[in-house]
């Protein structure tokens, strides 16, 4: 699982007990979920259709850096499933995972298409490494 | 179910396709729910656990109404159960069901500790009768 | 006097004093507003036109629930005229009174238009008992 | 009256009919006025206790640059009345009025306290001028 | 350099240390820059191309209320050059300077365009005096 | 350089114009590059002291998936020096780049302090290639 966006956990972000807000962690994943979507599928049509069960592991607190790791598991017709995991960026403790989050490619009318992609493009992790 | 909070969708509220966002409407469901749990275990001591898997199935556009409705439906020992449905308030299309949120009551330290409580408070709902 | 809408004062919704910042509340009270009469007018086409005067009775502190009371006290042939109260959730002490919220109904260029209705629309609450 | 703090109306401040969003007003104008009494009273420890009747005049588009206008106009022994107006910087079309926004020193007890003041401190304004 | 737009600090706008945050900061200034600009071209159409570089004297804490000062030093054929300076408002402390802001005037297409200013207008200002 | 942390353009990160906001883009630079930061040094005490020119090559719109990336280019005694460049994800083409970004570590009462490090922590790049 590649890691890439992070976050500096701010006032802005907790919740009334000055933890780490689940509703604004959800709200990270879910817009990394879809711009890894997105760059795979190479669309900008693609919604959220699915998440599976959501363990919220450890807690998060100001000034902590978390980490989004998302990645792909299954290419379906029009469907491509992800996993992710949340972690504390300095520690390496896991926050929450999440097996499966399912993304459909959809035409403008909202109706799911075929997205054409059977594996995951590696071209920018590989430029990464030079 | 009952149906409290409301929501306007607005610019802010929209992703890049110009639909509800997912993340925030994932965040206005954890607040929502905290608010529950709050309510019901009279601490404001309670983190989310868990939530089983998520069904987006209508998306909401730029100045729908929605409301969200949550329901207790067990009471453990330091936990509590909520199921979760979002529907657009005018047409009572489902939007998205969570069929459980686990909260935990905990102390100080994040330790769990019995919250105390068996059975929903109606208090408030028989009030708004009169 | 209904209260749907709630909110967990959140590091976000504070003054620079640790307060809730009045700001954020009369802006959630203007939502909250815009959507009853939305509901009630059955129509998206509708605008504030004026508030009387607003008591701010006590203030809010971070983790505290509240909770927004609406009622629609009269039907004009273009405008409807609500009144407002605000609440602690738990305490029941209020927070802020408005006696008149006014808004219009108006066509595409902003013209005010007769909405056509005379009374509330009980059918959403009377669902609820069930 | 001066006009001081200015905002450009951006997508995030739209209500779901695309034009400002008269809670984000309402935040704009509390928060000014907040920094006028700060200022005026030399303390930090003010709290709004009241605003007289709003009539919301003309509305605002995106892309529209509003000011905020404040003017102090009774100086009580615990209290500041203001007078308020926003206005499109560019037409000066007038937005909204308030005739009096009324906040009050208070100690940290939140109990009211004397401020000492009596006439607005005009110190700024002539440093300007140069 | 005039001072116009100023801002409350509150705990949405602290970094993790609990201090201002400096690209909240940046964003500030980039608004009230463009709104400057747009005020003296008399066009929405303008972005901003340059900033020369950035010095953050004093950081700023929540409840401090900061002004932002912007002055057009150069009137280009299609740009405006504009000086800033952010203080303390009470103490006039400087919190940061930026020596020049370059936006340019653009057509539909983002294509430069002559905008025909030579000179600051100062009618505004005038008004202001009386 | 190495690109992490990615974003995905909305509506409330757009200017009045609907391209991205300026503003917005540096508020991001700035947390990103605190984050670099707080990771090389080993400790959450440091400030932004110093940005050089900022050119905006391209702007983004809604919809555009963008990348930061960030390197370290000197380690001073108590400051750390980084380049920064941002660009489109998909197109690759470069929306921003500032040479220098200078970051200070500080003790508690802000005065600068040696941070000990002198060279690029490779670890977390190294973990990522397994």
């Amino acid at each position: 699982m590649n890691f890439y966006t992070r976050k500096w956990v701010k006032p802005e972000d907790l919740n009334a007990h000055g933890t780490l807000f689940g509703g604004r962690l959800l709200a990270w994943i879910d817009e990394e979920a879809a711009i890894y979507t997105i760059i795979q599928l190479g669309t900008n049509r693609c919604v959220t259709k699915y998440m599976s069960e959501i363990n919220f592991i450890n807690s998060a607190k100001q000034g902590d850096i978390i980490e989004l790791g998302i990645k792909a598991i299954h290419f379906g017709r029009t469907s491509l499933t992800l996993a992710c995991q949340v972690r504390n960026k300095i520690t390496h403790k896991t926050i929450l995972t999440i097996d499966k989050i399912v993304f459909v490619s959809v035409d403008e009318h909202g109706t799911p298409v075929p997205h054409g992609k059977t594996e995951i493009t590696y071209t920018d992790e590989r430029l990464r490494e030079h």
